[in-house]
């Protein structure tokens, strides 16, 4: 699947990954009011309005973008019709040929990682038979447990050609709390990162591991770093736009192919009609999530002349 | 909700939670066979097999022990039905009575974190409603985003009385991974408790804190470090049983007022079927893990002794 997201990157020429992470603040009032009028103001009705905002982006923007990212937060709290949602976006994404990273952000161990493993990439046993729960491409994955958490995960990566990134540096201003602080010298997410390309030199792809990493927008220096700590690394790069990062600033975090990193944009595209640059009305939100995807493009690609 | 928890091990005099962690391979033939006879070797199927164990095991166990914590990855794994039956699980314990520990090790950062907080302990707006999504009664929640990652978890904790256990040393032998790496010739698990003390403190019950901790019960010297690091956390022991924790090394976990901490067992109890001393038949799977909860309190308890 890296070799995958490695092509469509390269088709589309677009390092750009779209979340897909409504809340009812973002779905404009006309899409929820008909979802509403139809289930009432029930978690069912939210998931029909999350469902309806999502298609019509996703329509909107998946020939221009290699991937999803959908945040499952923002479907869990919807409960059971919030994941049901959420499996039908993913479902759709793939329908379209996009590469669909589920930011989950699991972590466990033994036993309890594969099954999130199972749940996310790889398929669960009934009986004689096998599903894929979730089935999505890639997985977020949180390392605090060491590797006895990332291997199951590696395991079924290998199996199923799918893959993972790791938090190494988040985006957040808190981030350095713990993942800043300095361990003989050097700080936890550079040897972090270290294992992060040790794990992922065992399961290559092409080009790149199917391990990847993921190091936030709003730390370019570590980002620097860290390209060189993990050259094979494929990095999600959150915290673009809204959380300040910005393109200029992105440059370190790409080898010198011009690959491997993938920047990720969720408020940004998804409630661009709120832009007032586009001059679009609330109705018209998928075709301004079209033109600032094109601007994002344009803009990370601007990086590279 | 920490009230009500510490309420109820004195009550009960069972320092102990039930890991409600269901897999194919722990339910016993006889209750697959009917739910696939009914379903068919399906993720419903699967979903029904989970739904008749743990709701034996429930009833032959409630009027024991505070607790339960249902590992929500065993349940994930199942897709959709699994999560329906994982809910379905949560509200049947707490029709019983039982503090509903959510081992959903969910981590974020700002609105991502907020959204978790809310699936699992808080409420989702829709509209002019609110509804509790999955609704449990505490949350284990990963530390590693630091407080941007807590804060909303927090909020909610004080606002609906519930509870979180953030992972601090976990116990599976490569936790040290990371967690025991050396920041100013201190651990970074002792950094981490010592966080969960000064956050606990802002969201303090009677006399514990909603913010408690994980500390595995493989790894007795960090833990009476970490008890007092965090005299107020109440203390989430995995590890006990299956993964090779003693009774007798879980002393230090515990204040002198003999509460601070609660042990939790997931396959001792569920599969205790299988174990010889009860010799009992697979169908009585229910009546094994009550005499193994009884066997668990007692050995427990003998600490004190």
């Amino acid at each position: 699947m890296i070799n995958k997201l490695v092509n469509e990157i390269k088709k589309k020429n677009a390092p750009v990954v779209v979340g897909l992470d409504p809340t009812m603040a973002i779905i404009p009032e006309c899409v929820k009011e008909k979802a509403f009028k139809e289930h009432g103001e029930t978690l069912e009705g939210a998931a029909e309005a999350i469902w309806t905002f999502n298609k019509s982006i996703v329509d909107a923007i998946y020939d221009l973008v290699p991937a999803v990212k959908p945040q499952i937060a923002m479907y869990e709290q919807f409960g059971i019709p919030g994941m049901i949602v959420f499996k039908k976006t993913v479902d759709y994404c793939k329908e379209k040929g996009l590469v669909v990273i589920a930011d989950v952000k699991r972590g466990d161990i033994g036993s309890t990682s594969a099954a999130y493993a199972a749940a996310h990439l790889g398929r669960t046993e009934v009986g004689s038979k096998s599903y894929g729960a979730f089935d999505e491409d890639f997985a977020t994955v949180n390392p605090y447990f060491g590797i006895d958490g990332i291997k199951p995960f590696a395991d079924v990566c290998k199996t199923e050609k799918k893959g993972i990134f790791i938090l190494v540096k988040t985006s957040n201003p808190s981030s350095g709390e713990f993942q800043d602080r300095l361990i003989d010298g050097r700080p936890l997410y550079e040897i972090v990162g270290e294992k992060v390309d040790e794990w992922g030199r065992e399961c290559m792809g092409d080009s790149y591991s199917y391990i990847g990493a993921v190091v936030g927008a709003t730390y370019p220096e570590m980002g620097r770093v860290l390209r060189r700590v993990m050259p094979k690394a494929y990095i999600l790069v959150p915290g673009y736009g809204a959380q300040g990062g910005k393109a200029a600033d992105l440059l370190p975090y790409f080898n010198e192919d011009g690959l491997g990193a993938i920047v990720n944009s969720s408020r940004g595209i998804i409630a661009a009609y709120r832009n007032e640059k586009y001059g679009l009305a609330p109705k018209d939100y998928a075709e301004a999530s079209r033109r600032a995807v094109l601007d994002m493009i344009e803009d990370i690609n601007g990086i590279f002349a």
